[in-house]
């Protein structure tokens, strides 16, 4: 057995965590950049509460509203820029994955001088403290040391790219929050399809860290709990109420901490070769992240199921994944489609060109696909054949 | 729910870890104090190993190996003046729970002017990075923020201390390790007593976190895991083979990670009640720690739950701890029995003193029992009657 564990991010989970624990928040420095997408923050009463703590402490703040979904380098560069002109010291995200990844990105930037072209695969030695607040409940940027953003530069700095934009991440571990403040009140509204969206991406990373090479004994056990606590809102979210807040407290509290498990398990092992496959469908589709997961997951997990039955030498993980999601592969793919429901169709050209791409984590999967399975993979799960799904 | 988590350290398992990973090491420091007992370190080859990566980094170090078992407040304030002259900027704790608690006593009394009579509950704010090497498998403190000592100090610095030595604990985040290197050979020669009281040990902290009002979902899991895992070596422990050597590398290694697990999970549970009553046992009769939570055990469980059984206002907690344990509380009690062999026996006038001390961890017990419960707990563990055993 080898194990390297490291989560160092505090996390609360408590009604009103982040003004009751605005202690915490008074620690991390003097004027904090508020990192928030254009809406969401506001409507959901998180960037209010934070707001409210940060005056409580006599800190002062200064507010960058404009990560949009799938944040691109460009905008990280923006919200770092401010950070600087404006002197913060330390950054506090508000929001789903995409305020976090930015708010990682620009706390590194605010204290780098990093050209764009080269965000992507430079070391760096030092970072702003980052304080977290998820207001969805899947990504689990807030306990990962991850910062997933769209590359859209070219050598030289030139953009757009020449290749087009590309999904990258930044993987470091200055890039853990200090603080996640984990508060389900912020998602109680959310609509079907971001809270099962959201889910199925929370899954992802507990069904696809159980599936890495890098799995060890305590990812394990993280990814295990994250899949049986969302097991368990399972059918909740197969029979979402007409009206969002009609979903209890308790399965938003639930789905929010499995979110923030699994984070702290793909912390470990990263996330395999679905993520980078779904990265395409968000590339060119603006598919949702979580459901381009959700999309990939079934094709995936019979491919692997196939291969351990195929290859002896392979040892089976298949049936370990089972047990923890308490039901057998087929009824598990029957309840994602459920929630799924019509599943996008690529064209013939599409499926030609992405299943032509190396796929970065193919390498992490405990079963390494080759090209030819990748292909098989984006057929299993897009094509428009008379396949019954 | 509410949750408060934090455990910062990098925690590794690997054979060699220390050594392989020595660049980890290199990012503390320029001198290291190194902290070990009189003998193990140098017995079981980690002496050698630290020496051999510290070279290799171009490291300096300095050693203070007079750490006895139960460090006292003179002894940390020794290791902490030699830290100071040596300009140590960090300190390398190996060892059992004594070097590794006295090693974090160091780190802060390196960088903090505290008189030795004011130590205890006095607040830091700087300490030496630390990094710890377990050498035994029960302690835990390689991924906890406290250091048990055993102050000798009266009012105004004279020692001894008027009403005797007392175990005292300190809790820091400050004190949590960086780094904490899980190497299951140091432990491969370990004895049959101090292995089974080491693993007592480790099992005490993941019950007691269990039954702690502190406890939390994510401390629950952890709890849960290294009871399951030390479950798994019951049967190895109860016939360890004559050559220490014999037992499997496998359950060595089995133990570590359950105790480093347990250790994560009283970081954030904190111990109940028989922690604070064993205390009692290692101060007056030299009673190993684990031994001490050992012998306990029996009576406080059974104690629970009669109080779970007798009151419905009581959330009960020995179902979970059972099913976590794999057996019904009697077998657990029967196997501890078989592992404890012949129990001590306390003097009535020990009882009685014993009993009617407050006992500080009581308030963090779930059902927090009374002065008479305490005494009956004593009773029945140590008591000389004819109560079947």
């Amino acid at each position: 057995m080898t194990l390297n564990y490291l989560m160092p991010t505090r996390m609360i989970l408590e009604d009103d965590c982040l003004y009751r624990n605005r202690f915490l928040l008074g620690e991390l420095g003097r004027k904090a950049l508020v990192v928030t997408g254009k809406n969401s923050a506001r409507a959901n009463g998180a960037y209010a509460d934070a707001v409210r703590a940060l005056e409580a402490n006599g800190q002062d703040h200064v507010l960058f509203q404009w990560v949009m979904s799938n944040p691109t380098d460009l905008c990280v560069h923006e919200a770092g820029a401010l950070a600087r002109a404006e002197g913060c010291d330390f950054v506090l995200a508000i929001g789903g994955g995409s305020p976090m990844d930015a708010g990682k990105a620009a706390a590194v930037l605010a204290v780098n001088n990093i050209p764009k072209e080269e965000f992507f695969g430079l070391a760096f030695k030092t970072a702003l403290p980052l304080a977290a607040v998820p207001t969805t409940a899947g990504t689990g940027s807030e306990t990962t040391p991850y910062s997933v953003l769209v590359d859209t530069t070219g050598p030289g700095g030139k953009t757009p790219r020449k290749e087009g934009p590309v999904k990258r991440s930044v993987g470091s571990s200055l890039l853990f929050p200090r603080l996640a403040f984990l508060d389900p009140k912020y998602s109680m509204g959310l609509n079907r399809d971001i809270t099962v969206h959201t889910a199925m991406d929370a899954l992802s990373h507990g069904i696809e860290g159980m599936l890495s090479v890098r799995a060890s004994h305590i990812s394990n056990l993280l990814a295990r709990e994250s899949i049986a606590l969302i097991q368990g809102c399972l059918d909740s979210l197969c029979t979402f109420p007409p009206d969002p807040w009609a979903l209890s407290r308790e399965v938003r509290e639930k789905l929010l901490l499995a979110s923030s498990i699994a984070g702290m398990a793909i912390a470990q092992s990263g996330t395999v070769v679905p993520h980078s496959m779904g990265y395409l469908l968000t590339l060119n589709w603006g598919t949702d992240h979580g459901r381009a997961n959700g999309l990939l997951m079934e094709s995936f997990l019979k491919w692997c199921r196939a291969r351990e039955a195929a290859d002896p030498s392979i040892a089976p993980r298949i049936p370990s994944l089972c047990s923890a999601l308490g039901m057998d592969l087929d009824r598990f793919c029957g309840v994602m489609e459920q929630l799924l429901g019509k599943r996008e169709k690529a064209t013939e050209k599409e499926l030609a060109a992405w299943g032509a791409m190396p796929m970065k984590n193919a390498a992490n999967t405990y079963i390494k696909p080759g090209q030819e399975d990748i292909m098989e993979m984006f057929q299993d799960a897009l094509a428009p054949g008379d396949a019954p799904r």
